[in-house]
């Protein structure tokens, strides 16, 4: 094979959001008239102050059609064949500020300000729309089903042992932020991890959500601007927030119960994994610093970074240079690229020239992981339906050999 | 000089509970008489818990004199004579688990089950035993005061006035978590930076308080065990929780404003540094995936990396070799080891072993610095006047140099 096979750990698909009406439960159709302008009308005002409109309309232009993809099966294969990817996982949250699920069911699934009924409303009328998105390309998508997991666990995992039942659906995003719920070690979660584990479903943290007080809560008065600094701290800590939950999962001990349970991180940076891993087991070997805690570790057979390798894989969206030259500290197994499209962040529609920046001058053994084999494996993409497509579309491996040009986009750093 | 001059940046003192009372104005005395069984009782509730009470009582074994250099000058002088360390820091909770100031005034400084006015008292009168202890050897000694500011800051700010007016304490230690307050980039803290920035006052933040629900908040019911994983949660998150205020005074642009403020995290770890400024960088430098959030930088004028080395010091209490080993990446300058005596994770009885092992075979300028030498400078240390004293007791340089032995002790991982 002299092409990659490439698949995106981190794609994103949502009706616009008026659409999601036939999808809804019909008890909650009344609900949902009211709350979509208002909906419409909250979405235009965040994207006001957070997201900068100039920007996006800017980067939007001539887009449109291409952006389509975000609902349109059609539009959508076409911009996947031309960024050269034949396989992805797919998120809600379509267009950042637009094609969001009703009843605050996206990517950030908060527990404050929502209402626990519509929130899971919403969330099984966005995963009734992905199922279909998915069955027209199945070999090339894994759908991520939103589960509003923390109000009710018996019922979240009821739920995915309705959706394996009856939904080709087998990846599921939970809340990344508890806010006054347990945190992930408690065991009143034992249930859902336990049939994640038995039901082969992947569990995912997607980047965005934040404790919501700290970084956005305190608006100067009589003033509709963020105060200074609040966007720099909140991408500074975005990434530690996503990735908080694998702390918990590995302390709390719910790999050493659930050993094939599998998740995932996505967005949220890699380089944060080698100080985090190196930290944990420093904790874990017992240094003298902790001996006056007493036991705290017979619980677990592993050091961290053992549950970590064989757990946990990073959906490596927006990856840089620098990130993937620590690849081996990371876990070169662990590191799932990504195109994160169609959001502005992300790599479209520059893919070819991103991931050349990327991963010129590599082992191809190396990129073949990274790029596709390693999301391959853990997701169980069968790629020998994907060969054909791959021969097509997949970006030539000889373009990625030689020394590795000057690099001057944005991943180059 | 054939010695080194060590300023340990993290020592602790305090006196035991009782004799706090004389120090507490006269009308809240009585309110100490009721609290004080109950603070006692708390305390070692709290050590059969999360300290392990057979462990402390083995590291305590024929140690209970010199452990009264906890509070006792003259026998904490021959302790830190001992141990070779000429100046030092000195932060309250004496020994961990019983020698902390009353009504909640100790490190971790909470905000919740406390109440403000006896919080603030109980600080008052460690700060006045503290300026008292600081005066019998002011040249060796710099107090950290204890400051609960979240409560009223033009209050806590006219407080640090009164402090440097009347006592020689010149360092302070506040909250690294604000609970329900605003994080540390809202105006409202403006008149402490402010206060502190003029008056030559450097703030701390002690390694310690979490939010509590998160690491410890949740019991099994019918138990009084901790949740499985709640310790190794902790200590994997204590480091973060310390340093995250700095995220918010650089974002904030706190030190644009202060270019001289002072800032020290303490007992945090240093490995965490060459990351988060990395990370810090990189979003500062707008890369792709940042442009979409519009300006959020024009208030600094320099790089989240450049005020940290500029503003920020770290005290490295049980620093490890492989800290040590990062310093270029961490900052040479900012490194100031401590001993964290008498805390039984830190290095007393064996400190001089733990330097050689941390130490030995780098180049002497630059064990020069991180032993002793940033801190006297950060400080502010007369140097001159400890040198006859250094002459006595500092480690011999000698001692230092050659090949790194073989390393078996706890800090050489």
């Amino acid at each position: 094979m002299d092409r990659y096979l490439v698949i995106s750990s981190d794609c994103h698909a949502g009706l616009q959001p008026g659409d999601y009406r036939d999808y809804l439960d019909p008890q909650h159709r009344e609900a949902f008239d009211v709350a979509l302008p208002l909906q419409i009308a909250q979405m235009e005002e965040s994207a006001k102050t957070f997201l900068v409109a100039d920007i996006n309309e800017e980067w939007r232009k001539g887009r449109d059609e291409a952006l389509t993809g975000a609902w349109d099966h059609d539009q959508r294969v076409r911009v996947l064949d031309a960024d050269g990817v034949a396989g992805e996982i797919v998120f809600p949250d379509g267009i950042t500020e637009m094609n969001t699920p009703p009843f605050g069911a996206g990517l950030g699934l908060p527990t404050e300000g929502v209402d626990p009924e519509l929130q899971w409303a919403g969330a099984k009328a966005h995963n009734r729309w992905l199922a279909e998105l998915c069955e027209m390309a199945p070999e090339r998508r894994v759908g991520v089903a939103v589960v509003p997991m923390l109000w009710d666990v018996e019922r979240a995992a009821e739920y995915v042992r309705e959706l394996r039942r009856t939904t080709n659906l087998r990846a599921v995003l939970i809340p990344n932020v508890w806010g006054a719920f347990a945190p992930y070690h408690h065991p009143r979660y034992e249930p859902f991890w336990r049939v994640c584990a038995e039901l082969d479903v992947i569990i995912h943290f997607h980047s965005g959500a934040t404790p919501r007080k700290d970084h956005f809560g305190e608006w100067p008065a009589n003033s509709s601007e963020l105060l200074p600094g609040s966007v720099g701290i909140y991408i500074t800590e975005v990434s530690w927030f996503v990735a908080r939950p694998i702390t918990y999962l590995i302390w709390g001990g719910v790999f050493e119960r659930h050993p094939t349970l599998k998740v995932v991180v996505t967005e949220g940076t890699c380089s944060w994994a080698p100080e985090l891993l190196k930290l944990m087991d420093l904790r874990y070997d017992h240094g003298a610093e902790d001996q006056k805690l007493g036991d705290y570790r017979s619980h677990m057979s592993l050091r961290p970074s053992e549950y970590f390798r064989r757990n946990v894989a990073l959906g490596a969206s927006c990856v840089r240079r620098s990130e993937v030259e620590q690849r081996h500290d990371i876990g070169l197994e662990t590191i799932m690229w990504g195109t994160d499209f169609p959001h502005p962040e992300g790599s479209w529609p520059h893919t070819h020239q991103d991931m050349r920046e990327v991963f010129t001058g590599l082992p191809d053994d190396e990129v073949a992981a990274m790029l596709g084999g390693n999301a391959a494996r853990f997701y169980g993409f069968d790629t020998e339906k994907l060969a054909p497509l791959v021969a097509r579309i997949g970006p030539e491996k000889q373009q990625f050999r030689g020394e590795t040009p000057e690099l001057v986009g944005t991943r180059a750093s």
